[in-house]
């Protein structure tokens, strides 16, 4: 059965790969399965068969066989759980590997989202420039407790895990905005995470669709 | 071996069951497991004792025997991972389930704690009133999607999982506001989410905690 996953058509970030199918497909080149893509444009997102699929109308979506699922991190998940590479084998370890999944997800990303949305959604709103101070300040606050956490480790807890592959992804949403280099060992981290040839992979082929030359 | 949690000493809330250990007591409760609670002040929060165990300084967190977890989301599946109630046994439906749990955390939780944000940490700021109007369309937004995708059925997917019980405690977070009641069918399903009986064993047990009486 062939993977078929959902992208955009053309990338809000042209091709810096900081839209969510580039975590999906990082997950699947580190476990090796290979994947077809179907591009989707804005406006079909919001159209009946794609809300089928993804009720808000997002992407990416993933398709094998009759099974259909949305969410970045339930498909990485998923594909963690069914393939070896993205999660320890003992039973423990796996159960703190997936806490990070959701830290990542929950915690360490809706603050770092606000500050695309006061960006891209509020720029033009009158509290806009007065605001992004605060917006700053409460990534700050979570980078600061992750760089306690993480030190001199290389990973998160242990080997690499699916749980570094969704903190490294989120984090790298934060760098364009220079608050990620404030943490020298959070930008090292991500730096890592990048130098992953899987992580190439992945970006390469998002590039693939998105770069300003390929448009 | 025992499972302990930690829950807020005083919760912000007052006893409303809004905070993230009664979700985590809820899923506990639903799976039939005993647990004893910590309770952890603020102060106590930032502390390193507590900062080992949730490097976020947040409750909740779970303990058994020699593994230790955070993040309410992961709690939760390791919970119904483990026991049975929360998940169903076919793979696809499980794996569908847990997509409910992402979306409940990453897609419809995050305009809803923005509006907590906006409310008290924001709500001294000069732009806090114009901006309100913003943040409440953001959650209609993706209430409308969820509403739609809902209809007229019981729960999310089939059968009561651990994504409903996430999606309802989401939920729950959004009905002072009164955004809830404009989507009758979700006002109905977080009802339903409130009448079981696990839910009220959870309730009942913060409140013991928490009620102003109990201060």
């Amino acid at each position: 059965m062939t993977i078929v996953i959902t992208a955009f058509e053309r990338s809000p970030d042209g091709g810096k790969g900081l839209a969510r199918d580039t975590r999906v497909r990082w997950a699947l080149e580190e476990v090796g399965q290979p994947y077809a893509v179907r591009l989707v444009s804005f406006k079909a997102m919001k159209e009946p068969a794609h809300l089928r699929l993804h009720p808000f109308g997002k992407i990416p979506t993933f398709e094998e066989g009759d099974l259909a699922l949305f969410e970045s991190g339930a498909i990485i998940l998923h594909l963690a759980q069914n393939h070896a590479g993205l999660l320890p084998d003992a039973a423990n370890a796996r159960a703190r590997a997936i806490t990070w999944m959701f830290a990542a997800l929950n915690t360490v990303e809706p603050p770092i989202l606000d500050l695309s949305i006061a960006k891209f959604q509020e720029g033009d709103k009158p509290w806009a420039k007065e605001r992004m101070p605060f917006v700053a300040d409460r990534i700050r606050n979570v980078l600061a407790q992750l760089s306690v956490r993480l030190g001199e480790a290389g990973w998160l807890d242990g080997d690499f895990s699916a749980g570094d592959l969704l903190m490294v992804s989120v984090l790298l949403r934060v760098r364009p905005s220079g608050i990620l280099d404030e943490f020298a060992n959070l930008a090292a981290y991500v730096a890592r995470g990048e130098a992953r040839p899987a992580y190439q992979r992945a970006f390469a082929a998002q590039l693939a669709v998105n770069a300003p030359q390929a448009r």
